[in-house]
């Protein structure tokens, strides 16, 4: 845990006033910057001290043989994994002999500040060398929003005292990568050296290295170019190696003097491609990078952002550390996404090695409905990465003995990596999950393009996945059996209701699809039978449900399982590395939301009361232990009138990384918390909801919070919804007319003519109880938030 | 497979008339020797050629890392392996400086015959060098069931044509142990050279090798001595290295000369004592062995299998065949065990690698049913060897968050080994099946000794296991949810009725013996509370039933699920090894008899109807993948009166290793199945069964047999009980009189009085059908009992 002094709070940057060592690994993550494209840790310009170098490529991996001392048929044999390529942020300073290093000599200031409108990590630091010099050091480095394959980084250098100065730039390959051997299995798997060298050079103020991945033969190029500007008897040496190229530069400094070095880094790699071609592209990358300079590549930094808030920003009014957070956040899912382009979208961005680098469903079921409404353009390219692996996931469903197509759990090239398959292959909402995002971003953005192509086949798949998968008991009701759903504390279960209400939805949507774009469809050999069928399948799809307890069962068996022992639980959490799954999995204990998840993401099939029933018996047993939970309580609980309950799962959501409340942020981000934290002001408090043609708001606000505004990005519009604690506003920003509904009341928004409509009041039941000690803290003390609840609300 | 004429029907032997190398690793499986302490595979005497080289020595094992891609909590972090220990067989012979070698030269004649009565393989082979020189060589072997540690082979050469001939007579560690890195996942990890020299010796006609093992560090000796006749001109030289000791004898033979060597194997191996113990405890044993001499040896071994086929053996007339496979598989089931006392009983014996070595819920099961009523002092031995594993299943209960104690999966030395928990830790019933072992071989013994030590803990603890796991519903029901019953074709199901019937009777009897042994129990912390609890959580326990289809699922939702599609199935058997288990899961496929299990030993808890319906239920879904499946099929086919089926499943369950059926004899001898051939032979058609305190008996024979007789040692006394079509025979051979049942009428049976009755006719329903292609094939070939069963009965 972080506590939250650790950061100032600032409506737009992150600023932190002090270098903690003990918090290294978690700064490396919250100060990583990325495109979506190329990501850089946070690490220090000097490299050392440092707890998890890394500089990834989207898509760029390496192959491991995935070991089982059991095996079975259709396990995955090989398992894809991140590595960090050839780290170029290197820049090290030598201050008369002596290597500028935080951990000795004195540090007498040492700030960095995350600027989230310039998208530009600021570092500054004043620091006496163990002889007693001192010299103040600032850099800025950026990662490029409008050049994919370009990161910068400014430099200087000043001397209060005449100095001999000596700047080290490097492109280092195959550092140290050891993340310790953690044995958390959500960690990652060490790698050691993986790239061979291929060609190297350095001349002038150039460098270049290339590799390639041992096992999985994939081709990469960094390259380096400066721009210095020092005092006249500056001198520079460039020189090479097979896994390292270096600029020298040599000054002696006086104060007043100035010492600047611009670092342009430029990075291709390739699948298909030769090393001519790929090494060609970096350089050629570069030469663009160094015509448009630094200033420009800063002023195009600064527009593409300025475009992005003014059509996404959130603003939160009452709660300043939520304000800070819920833009951190965006900034942070815009950074995991933005120019992907083609490339997997992972749980942990381009922020550190987490999971293995691997994207799960968690892109398209939490990072894709922000994209949808914030950056479509981004969601798109998602989902057209999705449906380029359509080859390997139609493999995995033969191979399964199923129809269509059966996307990989986790995964960074398209193949199943998943080596525990209870917890992997058999979690099939992840093709469902995809329609879903397939469905959102087509209504989000009227995208008929996409819609008779890319959606269109991904929408077929996945219905052929599910029509094949289920089956008909006697009655006609149509069964989806030994299925995992998100909840990873249950495996292995009959008709699991968020899975089978999802894939109700795919199938629908699919026919619809198919019959919208009938030219199309049958081009993929899709039928009227087949429409037939898939629709046949939804309408009997079968949604248990508990009478007995007037709730609906996690799945078919849950609610007549066992209850967790909470009180012989005691402290012992995350419980996956305290107790078996055979414990676990038949008990009635609940990792993360599921059954509520299906409330906010098919919340039409469901009634008002039952939401508010089985999000009180859900909140009773779910322990929190995944970060993909808090976000989807908090919209429900906003949903059910539990506000302070939300407010208070909205700052657990919005803290996750800033407070490593999993203590794994060291690991990378967790980009589906923070897409979470978007998802809890707009879907929670903001209460929109895109469920059937027409998007739909019933916001409500917590005490806390006295205005909350945010902008949705629709069908080409650019929609700005306003709320206080009574009313609410919608503009019509740009674009053409649009139908909306605001608490259940239909209305029309033009650019001329906004909108206000008083919020009504709702009156919720007694607030739901948490197991011991997992309620959300709050912000005003995990004490006094459980002492509310106990009052009637 | 293996056609029926590879060996001779014979009732009292196993003959092999002809050496086929393409099924040379099957007959060493076949052609094992074993006293359930030291183990020989039937490799040829000159060690090449051979497919799999193995002597075993009971518990002997190394230990290997068991490897996860995705680890998690309480997964066993290291393996046990059986490991080829010192080789001791080895007597190459060299004729004019050729080696003896099968596969050059010209093979005149081989035979080997496995001895049942005498307890010895024989072999007598001619040949003639590629040089012209003809041999003729007879060995005989045994491993004695009188001296535990000692092993001992007769080598005789005759020459037709004056020779040189040199024997050399070899202990080898380290040898080839390679089994061809089969990807069966039954198959065992191969594993290197695992033996670490620590001594060696060889002097005279003695040798010794000394050796541990790299990481589990255990200590064995392996030693041999020589007792040489031959022509006056022999000459021996002795020499040793670290993994190699040898005696060389040369001589010059004329025809009418006989040069033979008796060679004397001793064996040690300890986890405690030190290495001066160890080699002083085989020196010892082979100073007993060279005492008694080989015609001592081959007397004593003699007399040890008269005894016991006076007390066992089965005669069946009517079939030659099932005669000469009933011995065979008694003979084997004797060998696995006789002598282990206290190590484990592996799923293969000591005849091969397969499963690693390791014992599985197999033992009780299975082998324990023909040892308690045949040789019940080695059953005993094999339930001390789980009772001094209780620490390990303590621990392992303790980790899983339960009470008493959790035995493991598979295990040589008692900690679980098994690194897939849905078909490993959740397989719980071995807990009940112990229990149930324990149960049986109490009542069968009346051990009452046993009863209140080993025996009473054992069902304590494994009942606190159930009581632990299961829970209450609202109604009082007691349910065991998410684990394993013996169909591995399902996982983590909720109330297997196997798993439950079995945790019933263990919960009883615990209770039972608790209060019969009131002072043993209190020492075990056992009061009148917990009995109290073990009886109300067995009144409640839930049986679940379809009323629908007046059946019993094999779980509460097996019968919910999808059928499996058989047509679509083709030849692809086993499924394991086609289809992924999230496949078979969730379909109604059954791997082995399970509900059809509980029928069987639980049979006191189903009506005669209920076991009608189930049988036909459970026979049309399954595919029998399993080697531990046909003899219970046999068993409630020929219950339900089923008699040609049975008769079908007998052939299939006695024939599994002669023939090869599973195509992995290689790997060793299934030993369930061999005992399962008595199971079928003693409950199927004598149709005894052990439910409560009255040994019953319910005889009926298929039409093929003209007679069946077997020997129950039952409470100190002799049975034979023997019938024919239509009647039954008692006879008390010796011991105090008992009181049976015979179809439902008790009787008094003493040693004066035999006792026969009339076999009453059964009006059998029609023949259950099995899925395409996996009806037991029979002796009267597929197709026509196919034809047979479309014709009803």
């Amino acid at each position: 845990m972080i506590d939250q002094e650790q950061y100032q709070v600032d409506p737009w940057s992150l600023p932190e006033r002090e270098l903690r060592l003990d918090l290294l690994a978690q700064s490396e993550s919250v100060f990583a910057l990325s495109n979506g494209n190329l990501g850089l840790r946070g690490n220090l310009d000097e490299g050392e001290p440092s707890a998890l170098p890394g500089t990834y490529l989207a898509g760029f991996h390496e192959q491991r043989p995935l070991p089982y001392a059991e095996a079975g048929y259709g396990y995955p044999e090989a398992g894809q994994i991140v590595i960090n390529v050839t780290d170029g942020k290197l820049l090290r300073l030598l201050v008369d002999d002596e290597l500028l290093d935080v951990r000795y000599g004195q540090l007498h200031s040492h700030e960095r500040v995350l600027d989230l409108r310039r998208g530009v990590l600021e570092r500054r630091v004043h620091w006496e060398s163990p002889m007693g010099r001192r010299v103040r050091v600032s850099s800025t480095r950026l990662v490029s929003f409008t050049q994919r394959a370009i990161a910068a980084i400014r430099y200087e250098v000043e001397v209060e005292h005449a100095a001999r100065i000596v700047v080290e730039s490097d492109l280092i390959a195959n550092g140290n990568t050891d993340d310790g051997g953690s044995a958390d299995p959500r960690a990652a798997a060490a790698m050691g050296a993986p790239l061979v060298a291929r060609a190297s050079f350095a001349e002038g103020t150039r460098g270049m290295l290339a590799h390639a991945t041992r096992e999985s033969g994939l081709l990469m190029t960094a390259t380096m170019d400066h721009v210095i500007e020092g005092p006249p008897n500056l001198t520079t040496r460039a020189e090479a190696l097979d896994d390292f190229a270096r600029l020298t530069l040599a000054a002696d400094l006086k104060p007043g003097q100035k010492l600047r070095v611009v670092k342009l880094l430029g990075y291709s790699w390739s699948s298909r491609r030769g090393l001519d071609s790929v090494r060609a592209q970096a350089y050629a990358a570069l030469a663009e990078a160094t015509h448009t300079g630094w200033d420009g590549l800063l002023a195009a930094q600064r527009s593409y952002l300025d475009d992005f808030w003014d059509r996404a920003d959130v603003e939160i009014d009452g709660d300043p550390h939520l304000q800070q957070a819920v833009r951190f956040a965006l900034f942070g899912v815009l950074q995991s996404a933005a120019r992907a382009e083609g490339r997997a979208v992972a749980a942990k961005g381009l922020t550190g090695t987490g999971y293995d680098g691997h994207a799960f469903w968690d892109t398209e079921s939490f990072v894709l409905p922000v994209l949808s409404y914030t950056a479509p353009t981004a969601a798109r390219d998602v989902l057209r990465w999705r449906h380029s692996t359509l080859p390997a996931a139609r493999g995995r469903a033969e191979q399964l003995g199923l129809q269509g197509a059966a996307f990989p759990w986790r995964t960074i090239a398209g193949e199943e990596c998943s080596a525990y398959w209870p917890a992997g292959t058999a979690a099939v909402h992840i093709n469902a999950d995809i329609a879903d995002a397939a469905i959102r971003y087509a209504r989000a953005t009227g995208d008929e393009q996409f819609e008779r192509s890319e959606g269109l086949e991904l929408l077929i798949e996945t219905a052929r996945l599910f029509a094949a998968l289920g089956h008909y008991d006697a009655d006609g009701g149509f069964h989806i059996d030994g299925v995992t759903g998100p909840d990873e504390y249950s495996a292995l279960v009959d008709d699991n209701v968020f899975t089978n209400l999802m894939a109700q939805q795919n199938l629908r949507a699919a026919a619809d699809a198919s019959e919208h774009a009938s030219q199309e469809s049958q081009r993929l050999g899709v039928g009227a039978e087949e429409v037939g069928a898939w629709r046949r399948a939804a309408d009997g799809m079968v949604v248990p449900y508990d009478e007995g307890l007037g709730v609906h069962p996690q799945d078919a068996d849950f609610t007549h399982h066992a209850k967790w022992d909470f009180a012989a639980t005691g402290d012992r959490y995350p419980l996956l590395l305290h107790f078996h799954y055979f414990d676990l999995y038949s008990k009635q204990v609940i990792k993360q939301a599921d059954l509520v998840l299906a409330l906010h993401l098919r919340g039409d099939a469901f009634t008002p009361a039952e939401k508010a029933r089985d999000f009180a018996y859900y909140e009773a047993i779910t322990v929190r232990d995944s970060s993909l939970s808090a976000c989807t309580q908090a919209v429900i609980a906003a949903e059910t009138g539990h506000l302070q309950l939300a407010y208070d799962y909205f700052i657990a959501a919005s803290q996750m990384d800033l407070e490593d409340l999993e203590h794994n942020t060291r690991d990378g981000l967790h980009i589906a918390s923070l897409a979470g934290t978007w998802i809890v002001a707009v879907a929670g408090f903001g209460g929109m909801r895109d469920h059937g043609g027409t998007l739909s708001f019933s916001p409500r606000l917590p005490r806390q919070l006295t205005r909350l505004a945010f902008g949705i990005s629709y069908r080409g519009s650019r929609l700005r919804a306003e709320m206080t604690q009574r009313t609410a506003r919608y503009t019509l920003r740009r674009g053409p007319a649009l139908e909306l509904i605001h608490h259940g009341r239909p209305f029309s928004l033009t650019t001329s003519d906004p909108a206000s409509f008083p919020i009504p009041e709702i009156t919720a039941g007694e607030p739901p109880t948490q197991p011991p000690g997992r309620a959300p803290e709050g912000r005003e003390s995990g004490r006094r938030a459980a002492a509310e609840q106990e009052t009637p609300g």
